[in-house]
C-alpha cells in the first residue's frame, strides 16, 4: 500500500437557486492540491499551507480538524502530514473549507485502505466545516465527495442522495473580491418564512430534482427559483441583480447566490452558452472597480480526484 | 365518432405527507362513474346524480362548472348531458370534487376527439374546483387526469410533472365520516413558518421525488414526512396519531392526511402489507364509536378510464 496521496479536491457549489441547506453540485475546474502522507508518528500534522494564510495547527485548520475526527474514530497506529496547495479563495463562496475538510479525510481514508464510506467522511469533514462557518452543515461536503448534484437528505442522521447529473451543463462563476462572512450572511436571513413561498419553494426543488433526473434543461431553468434567500442574501452582493440579468440575458438556465456568496454561479446548457454568460458576467463587473475572477466549468461527477498516489 | 362516453374518475391523495399544495396520487378501486353524452342543443345539462344530493344548475355544480370553462373556450356547435354516478363522498378528503371536475371536461375532450392536452384540462377543472374548495387548486385534479403521483410546479402558469410510480406501492385509506371543510383546514394554517422546518420539508420533497424515480422504498419511508401542516391539521381528525402509529407500526412506508382530511391515507410496499395496515386502521376506530370506511388501492398510472364508449 502506498504511503503518500496526491489529491485534487474541488470547488462545490452550494443551496443551487432553490435547494437552500440541502442541494450542492461539485465543479471541475478550480480546487486545491492536497498532499496525504502517512508516517510512523500518531497524530495529524499540517507541514504546508501555500497560497493563502491558514493555521498551521491541526485543531485550528478545518482539514486538521476533519483529520483529528477521523483518526479518532479509526485509531490508527500511525499518523498523517498534510500539505494544502490552496487555489480556492476562503470566504469566495465556492466551497474553500469543505474542499480542505473533504480533502483530509479522504487522502488519509485512501491511505488507510478504504475503512469509511462517502457519508461517513462527510460526517468527519462537518466537524472540520464547522469550525470555519459556526454550524454543521454538509451542503458543500456531499458534492465534494460525492462528486455531482447532490442532495442533503438530513443531517442527523447523515444522510446524502446523488442525484444524475445531466450531461450537458456547465456551471459559470463569478467571484466579487470583496468579504461576505457566512455568519452574517445568516443572519440577514429571516426566522419565518410565509408558507405561501415555502410551498412555491418546495415546488421547485421538487421539479429540479425530476429535472435533473430527466436531462430535462428548461425544466431547471423554470426551477432554479430562488424565492427565500436570494431576495435577502442578493444585498450583500453588489451589482447582483445586473449580473443575474445579463446572465439570463445570455441564455443561462439560471443564476444565483453561491452558497453564502459573494460568489454567484450560472448553469448553462452547453460550453459555448456557459462562456457567453462568463463574458456577459465579466462585462458587467468591470465597469464597477471591483477585482473579480470567473470562470467555466463542467459538472464534476466523480468529486475529489486522485492526481497520483 | 361516437356521442356518449362512460367513464371512471378516480379518487386522489393530495398532498402527500411532505408536498403540502403540490404533490397528488391516483386511486384505482374507489372512483365515481360518469355518462358525457353529446347533444345538438348547445350548453351543459345534468341530467341524472346518483349517490350523493348535488345541484343539477351547471353553473352550480363542480363537473358542470368546469364543463362550461371547457365548452367557453371550444364553442363547439353542441352541447353535453352530463350523468354522474357519485361514490366519492363530498368533503372525504379523496378528492371527490376533484373526480367531477376533471370527469366532466375529460368527457367531453373525448367525444370533441381531443382538442385539449391534460394540462388543459386541468385548468377547466380548476374552474371546477374552485367552487368546491374556495381556490383554484390542482393538486387532487392533476394525478386523476395524469394518473400517477404528479408534482404541481406551478398555478400561473400552469405546469404540472408526472413522477414515477414504483410498481410495489399500494394505498390504504381510512375515511372517517367526519365533517372538515376545505375553508377550516385552510384556516387552521398558520401564515408563515420557520425557516428550519421549511428546508427539513423541501428537503424531504426532493428526496421524494428522488426515492420515485429510484424505486427506493426505504427512501420514500424516509422522506414521507410532515412536519409542516400535519401537526396543524391532525387536531382536526380524532385518533390520528393512533391510527398512524398503528400504520406505521403495520409496515406502512409512511401515513398522513389524505388532502385537508379526514381521511387518513398510508403507502406501503406491496399489497399484503397495505392490507395490514387497513386491518390495524381498522381496529383502532373500531373502538371509538365513529362511523368509518376502509379501503386499499394500487397507486392508478392511468388517471381517468374510459369504461365504454
Amino acid at each position: 500500500m502506498t504511503n503518500e496521496i496526491k489529491i485534487f479536491s474541488p470547488a462545490t457549489v452550494a443551496n443551487v437557486a432553490c435547494g437552500f441547506d440541502v442541494l450542492g453540485f461539485c465543479l471541475d475546474n478550480v480546487g486545491d492540491e492536497m498532499v496525504i502522507r502517512k508516517i510512523s508518528k500518531k497524530g495529524i500534522y499540517i507541514t504546508k499551507i501555500e497560497g493563502y494564510n491558514l493555521p498551521y495547527e491541526a485543531h485550528l485548520n478545518v482539514a486538521g480538524v476533519s483529520a483529528l475526527a477521523l483518526i479518532e474514530d479509526a485509531n490508527p497506529d500511525c499518523g498523517f502530514e498534510i500539505e494544502i496547495y490552496k487555489h480556492i479563495k476562503p470566504g469566495s463562496g465556492i466551497g474553500s473549507s469543505s474542499a480542505s475538510a473533504a480533502g483530509s479525510v479522504f487522502g488519509i481514508n485512501e491511505l488507510l485502505g478504504r475503512p469509511y464510506n462517502n457519508t461517513q467522511l462527510t460526517y468527519f469533514a462537518m466537524k472540520g466545516e464547522a469550525i470555519a462557518s459556526m454550524s454543521e452543515h454538509a451542503d458543500n461536503l456531499a458534492p465534494a465527495l460525492f462528486g455531482g448534484f447532490t442532495l442533503v437528505k438530513s443531517i442527523a442522521p447523515l444522510e446524502i442522495l446523488q442525484i444524475p447529473t445531466p450531461k450537458e451543463l456547465y456551471a459559470t462563476i463569478i467571484h466579487p473580491q470583496i468579504e461576505i462572512k457566512t455568519s452574517e450572511a445568516r443572519a440577514i436571513l429571516p426566522k419565518n418564512v410565509p408558507l405561501k413561498d415555502a410551498i412555491g419553494q418546495w415546488a421547485n426543488v421538487g421539479s429540479l430534482i425530476h429535472a435533473l433526473h430527466t436531462s430535462n434543461y428548461s425544466l431547471i431553468q423554470r426551477s432554479l427559483q430562488d424565492i427565500i434567500v436570494e431576495p435577502y442574501r442578493s444585498k450583500l452582493i453588489p451589482h447582483f441583480d445586473d449580473v443575474k440579468f445579463a446572465a439570463l440575458n445570455h441564455g443561462a438556465l439560471g443564476c444565483s447566490i453561491s452558497g453564502s456568496g459573494p460568489s454567484i454561479f450560472a448553469l448553462s446548457e452547453g460550453l459555448e452558452v456557459a462562456k457567453n454568460v462568463e463574458d456577459a458576467m465579466k462585462t458587467i463587473y468591470s465597469e464597477t472597480g471591483i477585482e473579480f475572477d470567473t470562470f467555466v466549468s463542467p459538472i464534476n461527477t466523480k468529486g475529489i480526484k486522485i492526481l497520483n498516489s
